[in-house]
């Protein structure tokens, strides 16, 4: 039998970071590519008694099938805890419980975009987000940063283009690869802009709640009086990523169409995860938790910065985020990052080429991505010291 | 804000049976409309023992990140207990865990279909599935069952369309919502005509295993010696649907092109399930487990049946299924179905018009669908009483 696969399968090509990521099946790589959050941020014993309670209690309420746009217990828990410290669901809203918030840019895309569609995306992005575009036919118009902001001027070019753009894709908060928090006054030409071109915007805010050092900006949601932010937030980085629950809140309309699209994805979420995180989210200390996780992610981010301020050679240039898991660095122009990025490998240090995170991975590009919550300290100190001595020898 | 949909999202009306569960929230309705394994069916205390054993030994485990193609334990468990009876998994085969087999006809049609390409299945089929196929863009044509068996004629003729059907979908055992079960001789047939025009077959099967009368027919997949079928099987009518965990088992091509799918999909599927689960079908006795499962429905669908011959008028017919979990009901050609079943809600008797299982809704369909797995014997009794008159009065 001779398989034929869908054109916007095809034109996902089998990443260039599948190698880095089999290579970390290595026990002695120190990997700086993941995105995972430390192990030490989970609220294990929460979850055990949450769990446990639960089972006790009702069961059935958590192995019976559960309603598509999410489980009442928790959709009242979630949209009470992001709506917290700031105002992000209006009445015209709706609420969605998602596998994770990966499947908010799968639904989004599904029901927005027509194959051949145009999504504007800040370049570099989450690769997952970009992936998950082009497998439901999308395809990307990239926008770059320009001193840590997005160039406006290239957005709206973008936004101009013919036919419309579906919708643009921002991560504002330490943005996935870069680390950049997109500032007030950005965020709010950024909202006129997609008010004057009517495009909505998703916003993707997995690491909102991570800040370690500096003052919240207020979400793009938050300042969205026209109906144009669909908001994605998630339990990965707060609570557990295994549990994969997240929710997406924006007008009613495109989250309704969503549920009918969830319908077919998915049914519905895993409800013990939802029930349990309901459970933690009406009786655990958030406050105190988030204060702990974050703790640990400025600690390691700081020691990173310190190590790579002590190691990299001049000329060097990276990020220095206020929140989230990710540092981007900049080798000068003339490197070859690739080359540099291979040559980590094999003196078992794992990082992320920056060209994974471009619209066409094939672009030249002398970024790569570091993360610093996964990472034991001891293997921040050494790792940081092997990727030094290379940075004096470019 | 002017939202504006995606073709394949607009094409996916709002279901008419979206108002008959609506009114399933109404505690005074009997629901045969329903298609919920019984609560008594779940391993309540197996799994309340290894979810607190799992969250002991390594809650990690449950709570980080895991593989796209499922957590390594859970495959192991679920392929040795998949092929305990017959072989499904040849050495050209992979095993995937999926988000619910709902997440099996995703993938599947995201990787399998361009828009516009066409998808076979059987007429009448689970709406479920006809959806996700349609929200991927394809177009559906239907092959109707002549006695009880596909039609083997109609099914070669919409083989021979140009261009070719990207793949057909069949529930060979107990389908719903018929309740038929596919013959050997017509599974063989199949599998010729598959062959034949080299069109692949993806394989629902997830009733197989609550087989409570007759004789077990071998799959297709395991018939299947050139690369054919892609096999669906899930957890949630055999362990509980709430815990979203089903496996598809197929050519390795196939299988790898709908990891990369789900990595865009959801990333992976909830570990706790998979843990959870992966412990029972090493620990737990099954067959047991399985035997008590299958008397339950045994007793209820023979009540429903019992009480129906006794009830229903002479001219109304239905199915004998020899297993699974639904009854097809035929009402006379001169019948107006869509009435009947509105009259019976309004007796509080829910059922599911049949016109909600065709490829085109407006369909002339005299049938519906009785579901008796989740409604309690008591309510049986009273609710085909209710029924019974009703087709007294046709």
């Amino acid at each position: 039998m001779n398989y034929e696969f869908s054109n916007k399968m095809t034109h996902v090509k089998a990443s260039a970071i599948r190698e880095i990521f089999k290579a970390l099946t290595n026990p002695e790589i120190i990997s700086f590519a993941g995105g995972n959050p430390a192990s030490t941020a989970f609220p294990v014993d929460a979850i055990k008694k949450a769990s446990a309670d639960l089972l006790e209690e009702n069961p059935i309420a958590l192995l019976q099938y559960g309603l598509t746009e999410g489980d009442p217990d928790f959709l009242k828990a979630a949209n009470a805890f992001f709506n917290r410290h700031e105002q992000v669901t209006f009445e015209s809203d709706m609420i969605i419980t998602t596998t994770g918030s990966q499947q908010i840019m799968d639904l989004a895309s599904k029901c927005l975009c027509n194959e051949g569609d145009v999504v504007v995306v800040e370049e570099p992005s989450f690769l997952g987000s970009l992936n998950s575009f082009k497998e439901n036919g999308c395809v990307l118009r990239g926008v770059p940063f320009k001193d840590g902001q997005l160039d406006l001027e290239k957005l709206e070019e973008a936004l101009q283009i013919e036919p419309k753009p579906k919708f643009m894709y921002l991560i504002p908060n330490f943005q996935n690869p870069t680390g950049f928090t997109m500032s007030l006054e950005t965020r709010q030409a950024v909202l006129a802009l997609a008010k004057k071109y009517q495009v909505m915007i998703l916003e993707d805010d997995p690491y909102g709640a991570l800040r370690f050092s500096g003052e919240d900006v207020p979400s793009l949601k938050s300042l969205d009086r026209d109906g144009l932010v669909l908001y994605a937030v998630s339990m990965s980085k707060i609570m557990a990523p295994g549990m994969r629950v997240a929710c997406a809140i924006g007008p009613k309309e495109v989250v309704q169409k969503m549920v009918v699209a969830k319908q077919g994805a998915d049914v519905h979420t895993n409800l013990w995860s939802q029930k349990v995180i309901a459970r933690l989210l009406e009786t655990y200390d958030m406050d105190a938790h988030l204060t702990r996780i974050k703790k640990i992610y400025k600690e390691k981010c700081e020691l990173m910065l310190a190590e790579m301020d002590k190691e990299f050679a001049d000329g060097i240039t990276y990020t220095r985020p206020e929140g989230g898991m990710f540092i981007w660095v900049d080798l000068p122009k003339e490197a070859d990052m690739n080359a540099f990025v291979k040559e980590a490998l094999e003196k078992k240090v794992a990082v992320v080429p920056g060209n994974a995170f471009l619209t066409d991975d094939t672009k030249e590009c002398h970024s790569f991505r570091m993360n610093f919550s996964t990472p034991a300290p001891e293997d921040i100190i050494k790792g940081v010291k092997i990727l030094g001595e290379m940075t004096h020898q470019l």
